[in-house]
């Protein structure tokens, strides 16, 4: 078995070293990452810049390949021009906060896995709900058991990928897994508007609350009650409800 | 009647120049648009920079503003920090070429109105399905129609925004409008291995030829056709016909 492992923090994060200790018991892992943090990319790709890859090694081995791109970029690369075989699967993360609500649109880690699905691999995103001193080390386990899940029951619907927040809370305290839907609106903001040393002004986006608006659980609420939130997010963005109601507009 | 206009090829495109001259006929029209171009940066935000921003002239007066940011951080800013009103409507565009199947999730351009539909506000984004010689006039007309319908039946459901792909055909080959949903992939891609002047080697994503394997008619069979093609996407990326399935697995 063949993983492809990328994220979004990059590949020095913890969370990406967590993820592979856990996924190296069970399959040969291959780590193509980006160089640095690349947070809130939403899905970018380059295509005004060539791509560069190096190896990286982390405790004196090899560790895997750091790249100047994106996590839809890294995923790419990894398929079209790094590895020899085709991943079995796709994993991006483990993600330092978790991604819920509109914010998966922004989100570098579920891009990582939003590229392996269009690509046609069996694909997940998984995130720690927290900000702060995370413990990485349920997440790793829960996602080898994942990754074991994903194989056996091959029913992914092409273009569907998984996107897995995490509670941040000990082992003994999650509650269980929960499928869940998408919740709404997940994030209160604001500018604020500063002046530089040379009194020009810049602005900076601050005040980033999570709040929901959704009427039945979905993924903010499921971990908030410390249940495991698996949302199947796919590619197509159609809002076909709404394609009949579109149909009677005159043009 | 306030109009946002914002685009992804740059306040100093001729797509964006186009849409202002026509939408200004029935409106105010702000533009907010980034600096230069920012194509295929996907729903990108910019958190870990600040953002600048500064008003441009064209042809001796005062045009918009540009921003240091992504399309989806300009519709942000305006909303929050430099319009003193919401706007009834945010428009992005005109993109030079098509913004159709998966590649909806790379767009730049789509992410622009996407965000304008986070915000709660009518939106679309509307692309010219050419790369080359581009003829904005017939798609800025269009435009400007599209903006009075979606006023006038005020349906858009939340979190719902108009992805709007005109063939790059004299009006009169134009054959009408289609209401269709969003195709699968679109992209054939791979990765050019170059070696640098100092033998380093790069990658450089190319072959980017379109084609669709959608068994009805969608986005780019529509606009092959000499359609107009709406989409109505949504940010909600849930599967809900795979929840069922998934919550058959054994966690």
């Amino acid at each position: 078995m063949n993983i492809l492992l990328t994220n979004d923090d990059g590949i020095f994060s913890d969370g990406i070293r967590a993820l592979y200790e856990s996924l190296s018991k069970i399959s040969r892992v291959t780590i193509v990452a980006p160089d640095s943090e690349r947070s809130a990319v939403g899905h970018a790709i380059t295509l005004s810049d060539p791509l560069r890859v190096k190896k990286i090694n982390r405790g004196g081995k090899f560790f895997g390949y750091a790249t100047t791109g994106t996590p839809a970029d890294c995923v790419k690369l990894a398929i079209r021009a790094i590895l020899k075989k085709r991943p079995d699967i796709v994993v991006s993360g483990i993600n330092l906060g978790p991604n819920v609500g509109y914010s998966v649109l922004y989100s570098g880690t579920v891009s990582g896995a939003t590229e392996g699905a269009i690509l046609g691999i069996p694909s997940f995103a998984i995130s720690l709900a927290t900000f702060t001193n995370p413990d990485y080390s349920f997440a790793a386990e829960f996602a080898k058991k994942l990754t074991k899940q994903i194989l056996k029951y091959k029913n992914l619907p092409k273009g569907t990928l998984l996107n897995v927040n995490i509670p941040a809370v000990a082992k003994k305290h999650i509650k269980g897994v929960r499928i869940v839907k998408q919740s709404g609106r997940a994030i209160e903001e604001r500018f604020d508007k500063r002046e530089d040393p040379r009194k020009r002004v810049y602005y900076w986006l601050t005040g980033e609350i999570i709040k929901s608006d959704a009427k039945e659980d979905a993924d903010i609420e499921t971990i908030r009650k410390n249940y495991i939130s698996i949302t199947p997010i796919h590619c197509d963005m159609t809002n076909f409800e709404f394609i009949d109601k579109l149909k009677k507009w005159k043009f």
